[in-house]
This record gives structure tokens, C-alpha cells and sequence, in this order.
């Protein structure tokens, strides 16, 4: 059904866009895009940057797994394959600059803004939405907010949002509990298919989730960069995640 | 019902609490406070502060008249009776640690905080949720945040400070109008009665509502001191909202 490139050819690709970890490249079917996962971390809102070799293949693996692992779950995303060593082919859709997070734990941000302890578990998950605006410094919003400033149209598609976003925690809770791993937070980015359907883009990954060891609370996510780890611990800890979340060793 | 008290014996009641432009005395009633209200004028978070005689008086009336509508109208507020020249006599409440503010046109924060151009009508009435924490500089909330924090016991108590605060925006909305202000948004805060009841606490007037002349467009308002205003063209603006409100000449 989709078309199947070599990754030779890729190079060749238009580039469409690029941020701090990911190249998008144009695909011949007009529906598709190439996403290109980069061995680029990033911290501190780009201020702390290095290049972690294999970090884009781990990363773009971790994605690929979850996201077919959330199609099977009946989460409509714009997976459609991965490519050997740091591709993933996704369905183009029209971004929402919106990023939802989930949390469960109280950690990062959320224990610095608020009083709350780090490391308590919320009564329950709670849903927060944050305007991707550089300029604005990423201001958080609350439901009625993305009507109002017309990021969508109708607070019904807020709230799917928001389900498919709690029906998405419940699903890898579970599975990454059952991997000894504690879903502390995450981000998801959304975005709408050609047909209008409210789909989840981007990635999901080490980058993407904060990760506890069920039993030791070891850190097992971008976390260790942002705290000053040595470049080797930080690709140890990218690599212990592939190798809990796939269950095998990572190609690097 | 209530007990009445002679303005003299005021000074002996005991205080137990002040705030930039009120101060909160014990009644012999436990289930009563007095709120008087200063002739203080304080604005970006108490770093600009000044004196403005009468503006005390005018803001325990317009409070007084506001509540004594809302009440009318069946929006349960904390209200018992105005005393002249600069008291309100209110039931006490448990107050809950929120500013509750409700928009229908962009102004102040929101428009640096969002990218919707200023003065623009929003789809719909807005209402946020902040933190009353001077060390975190009050943060927004979203509804869940309200729950997890522990503020309030469930999601449905805090629907109904949201129905509340809907309800008094359409009145008060309605009401200004008729009076020629166009009620642009307004700040509440609500605490529990004796009987655990939700009633809205503290004052309504012109520090807590920005109004617009419905045909100039001229500030009626605490933001003409903002804007570094004269005080005598301050106090002007305290006199002109207190007369269109209240249908008379102010007392001072």
C-alpha cells in the first residue's frame, strides 16, 4: 500500500522542515512525510546541546514500537513504518502548536510551579495543554483557551483530545509497568489526517516521557542529560530504555 | 437578624488579617467578619503603591451594591450589609487559595501571554484559574490542578465555581450594560460557609472588574493607575464608576 524507498535515496528528499531532533523530509506520495530522528539532545530549551551517536536510532525504534503498539491499542496515529537504522515514515498531517501533558507523578516543572512534592502520585492523571510559542515562552493554557484563540474549533475536540491523551496513559502505563518501568509524564503532540481525524504525530520516546525504574527509581529518560550526566551514562540510559521498552539490544 | 455596631467601637475589634486594601476585624457574631476597606491603591504586585482618599468608601459601596444584586439574582455570595462609609459586614468563610478570573474581551495579561490582539471580543467567556501564592507568583491552574493540589475535594465542586462565576459574568455583564460599561473581565474568589456551601467572597468593584465606557471606550478602572495616571484623574475614574453604578454622587 505505502511506498518503499531505500534509505540511500533519502538524502535526496526535500527537506521540509527541521528542528532540534528530527529532519522532515517530503515523500513522492503527497500523503506521506519522512521523519529522520538526528543523534541531537537537546536541553534548557536548546541552550544545552551534544550529539549522542545511536541516540537517533534508539529513539526512532522506541517510537516506531510505541506508536504500533498504540494503533493495535485503537489510538489513531500517523505511524505507518519504520526504516532501518532512524526512519519513520508517518502520514502528513496539519500540526496542532499544541503540546499535551500527562502527568502522573509530580515531577520537573509541575513540583517547581506548584506546591507539591516530587515524586508524589497524583489523585489522578491530570491533562495540561501548552502553546508551542517560542516567543511567548510556551504559555499553558487551559481548555477553553485553544477555542478561544482558535486552535480548534469546538471544545468536543478539545476533549477528545484530552480522552485520547488519558486513553494513551492507561495503555503504556500498563505496558511499560509490565516492563518494570513507572510512566511518570509525557508529552504528545496532535495533529489532523486529509480527513480532518484528530491523529497523534511527532514522537514518542525517551525524549518525550519522563521513565522510573518500577523498583529503583532510576531515571531512564532525557532526565539524566538535564541533570549534567556524563555524555557515556546518558547513551547508557537511551540504551537501557530500548532494551526494556524492545526487548532487545540496540544496533549501537 | 444580624447585629448592628456604631462606626466608633470599630477600631477596637480585633484585627485578624489585612491585605494591600482591606482589613479583616473579628465581630462578636463568629459566624460574621468586618471588612473595611483603606484608602490604599496598590498595583504590579505592591511595588507601585499610593493614597487616594475616598476610594475606601467607593469601593465598600459599589462591593456592597454588586453583592446585594448578585444576591438578588441568586448567585450565593458572602454579603450581609454595607455600613458607611467604608464597611461591609460579611459572613466568614473558608477561603479557597484561587483568583478566579473571567474574560469576555482580551486585556492586560492574556494578550501579552497569548496571541490574540487586544480589545478583541473572545468567542466565548473565558475563565482561569490562579494560585494564590506570592512566592510561586501566582500560577495558573487548569481544573484538574485544582483537585490534585487538594483545594477542593472533586472536579464537580469546581464546576460549579465555574457555573458561578458564568452566571455572575452574564448578570453583572447585563446589568453594566444597562448602565452604559462594557464589563470586559473580573477577578473573584470563593471560599465555604459554616455549612460547607460555595459562596463568592471578598469584593467586586473596580479593582477587581476592568470597565470600558460602551461608546468611548474610556477606562473606568484600576488600570488608569496602572497606566501611571494622575491621582487626581484616578480618583476621577473611582468617582465616575462609583456614579454610574451606583446612580448618585459619591460621598467624597
Amino acid at each position: 500500500m505505502w511506498e518503499v524507498m531505500l534509505p540511500q535515496d533519502f538524502s535526496k528528499l526535500e527537506v521540509i522542515g527541521e528542528g532540534k531532533t528530527k529532519i522532515v523530509r517530503r515523500m513522492e506520495n503527497p500523503d506521506l512525510v519522512l521523519l529522520e530522528f538526528k543523534d541531537a539532545i537537546t536541553a534548557l530549551d536548546g541552550e544545552k546541546k551534544d550529539t549522542l551517536t545511536g541516540k537517533g536510532h534508539i529513539n526512532a525504534r522506541i517510537s516506531s514500537f510505541l506508536f504500533e503498539f498504540l494503533s493495535k491499542e485503537g489510538v489513531p496515529t500517523h505511524y505507518v513504518s519504520f526504516i532501518e537504522p532512524n526512519y519513520m515514515v508517518v502520514r502528513r498531517l496539519k500540526m496542532l502548536p499544541v503540546e499535551i501533558v500527562c502527568r502522573n507523578i509530580a515531577a520537573g516543572s509541575f513540583t517547581k510551579k506548584y506546591p507539591v512534592k516530587a515524586g508524589s502520585r497524583l489523585k489522578y492523571p491530570v491533562v495540561e495543554y501548552y502553546l508551542k510559542d517560542d516567543l511567548r515562552h510556551d504559555p499553558m493554557m487551559n481548555e477553553d483557551h485553544i477555542v478561544v484563540l482558535g486552535i480548534l474549533p469546538s471544545i468536543e475536540e478539545v476533549k477528545e483530545i484530552k480522552e485520547l491523551t488519558l486513553k494513551v496513559n492507561k495503555s503504556l502505563s500498563n505496558f511499560l509497568d509490565s516492563k518494570g518501568i513507572t510512566l511518570v509524564d509525557f508529552k504528545l503532540e496532535f495533529g489532523k489526517d486529509k480527513d480532518g481525524k484528530i491523529c497523534i504525530g511527532d514522537e514518542i520516546n525517551g525524549d518525550s516521557m519522563r521513565l522510573w525504574d518500577k523498583e529503583t527509581g532510576r531515571v531512564l529518560d532525557k532526565d539524566v542529560y538535564r541533570q549534567g550526566k556524563k555524555l557515556s551514562e546518558v547513551l547508557e540510559t537511551y540504551r537501557e530504555c530500548y532494551k526494556r521498552i524492545i526487548g532487545e539490544e540496540p544496533k549501537v
